[in-house]
């Protein structure tokens, strides 16, 4: 088996979790290590990843050193969730030749928001021959290509309502902070503007389940709203008072002849005490899944992202989307 | 949008339920239809899938004729569920140059129990440079693409059990047939061996994860019990008696190092009250899915058959299974 040479392009938390694993699929070679956090850089892999021995791979801040000197064939970028701010990352790695596999959320589905950007790293991708695709357990899975999945065996769907709980009581700490806790409605209103209380992506993972099924939606819209605590709820890092923010609600409503076809529903919330993954769909047959206690969403995106390089590796160039490839399964060992 | 030109080679009850649905998606343009049964041919494909105007395409019994001499795309192929019953028709069908999608359960995975004929298959259709795919909603789905599609978001899968459980009241008379109700434990028996009382397909489904995940197993095994009833159970066509046979219990088993790590179980009988879809992964993360209700599986066969014509046309040559092509997904208008 030839073995696919990967460069790990941002190794915080997520990213660490990313290389930990690809550095135990038997698959995969990890060739080098980027991160422009200068507390990592020097730093052998070994201490990210939690290694016992030293792998003796050091971590670089020089990007374009690496990319310009490692024979390499995917790049798996775990920087930042919004598009603009990864775009310059991104296009230095397509013409340094490598395909590339991001969590950037945004990349998702950058048609939907930045039909420019989207136009010119699919043309740079092309001239380049390589496949970039962003994806990850949500958006990339939960709330886009398992529905869509699930529609295959469908005649018809007249509508879809896709709910994602998380209880983020459970997950990492960064994760935990995005949720709002323990804040104000007031402050939460304030944080939702700047950008820093929400998940990226749901407006992208219901383009995505439009474009899969066809649909020429007439309006797409998002709202957020805090999930309030009626009694104290505590994490491991967080404790909420009543009365204050214990989560977030994220709806995206799309429409279709002035009809509702298309419902994403998700609540992040520290002490949710049912989480899940639900898809309904209205249509023939009709189809009402349920994955009880949710899909790790930790474990998951680092789980994704690696299932993913041999697809990318065997894809054809341009910006692709997770309903463009084959269905990534795991490749772990029983 | 160019319309993919089909042949609809079989017209039975479900490859009627097809060509309905065929007629209707407007990226499909039906161009001829072949059926080897007599009470059929001649009579206007109208008759057929229940349409209220003739369609001017009457439905040929000289396959050979209809292949050689029509222009089209894709061949709808629904006759048989053994491979050696249908590997002539599908020999004819892909050296006429057409792509094929077959609902022939053994043809989901052929490889498994006709390694020389799969290759013998596979050697012709790229030599005429087209795809054969065999699949539907089990195999094809419910108990094998689908769970695959779900280890995506796994790190690591250590064991697999799929269940799926029909209440065969609710399906076609031939489907209700098929799973025996009404014989005595013993008529059920000899029908096990000859081949007529059994859900085709188990074992195709096991090898396709098996396959998918790059498991080797040990051993791959299938064992098929009567469903008994201990009351009067009946369906629109049948009525059971208590102690008579009310459906059928299929379990494939696979082993990995001695360890079952996969155990596929399909349940099909008259009055089943809980029909559902469930898959259980044991793995980082876990998955514990289940579709209540089931997904019907009559309505869904011909979803997936109509589905998967645009993934074959697109397709490289060569026999395929479910594993190499992207999701189908349902282009129905809603």
């Amino acid at each position: 088996m030839e073995k696919i040479r990967t460069i790990h392009y941002g190794v915080g938390y997520v990213g660490a979790e990313i290389a930990r694993l690809a550095a135990s699929r038997p698959n995969i070679e990890i060739v080098a290590c980027i991160d422009t956090d200068l507390v990592k850089a020097g730093r052998d892999l070994a201490e990210i990843i939690g290694a016992a021995q030293p792998t003796g791979m050091v971590i670089s801040s020089d990007a374009g050193a690496v990319l310009s000197s490692t024979e390499a064939d995917v790049v798996v970028h775990c920087t930042r969730s919004y598009l603009p701010q990864v775009v310059q990352q991104l296009s230095q790695i397509i013409e340094a030749g490598f395909d590339v596999v991001s969590t950037c959320e945004e990349l998702s589905y950058p048609q939907l928001q930045y039909p420019d950007l989207a136009d010119k790293l699919d043309t740079l991708a092309r001239a380049h021959g390589v496949t970039v695709l962003g994806t990850g357990i949500n958006p990339g899975f939960a709330m886009d290509k398992l529905p869509l999945a699930l529609t295959g065996v469908c005649q018809e769907v007249r509508s879809m309502r896709v709910t994602r709980v998380v209880d983020a009581s459970r997950r990492r700490l960064p994760l935990q902070r995005r949720v709002g806790p323990g804040l104000s409605v007031e402050a939460f209103q304030e944080r939702v503007k700047d950008g820093t209380v929400c998940h990226v992506g749901l407006l992208e993972s219901a383009a995505l389940i439009a474009r899969g099924l066809g649909w020429e939606l007439d309006d797409l819209s998002e709202t957020t709203e805090p999930v309030v605590a009626d009694r104290v709820v505590s994490s491991e890092h967080f404790t909420v008072q009543p009365g204050q923010v214990r989560g977030v609600q994220q709806v995206v409503r799309g429409l279709k002849r002035g009809r509702v076809v298309l419902v994403l529903e998700l609540r992040m919330a520290l002490g949710e005490e049912d989480p899940h993954d639900a898809v309904v769909i209205e249509g023939t047959p009709p189809i009402d899944m349920v994955i009880q206690g949710g899909i790790h969403g930790d474990q998951a995106t680092a789980a994704v992202i690696v299932n993913s390089i041999s697809l990318v590796a065997a894809a054809g160039p341009g910006l692709v989307t997770v309903n463009d490839l084959p269905i990534a399964r795991s490749l772990g060992v029983a």
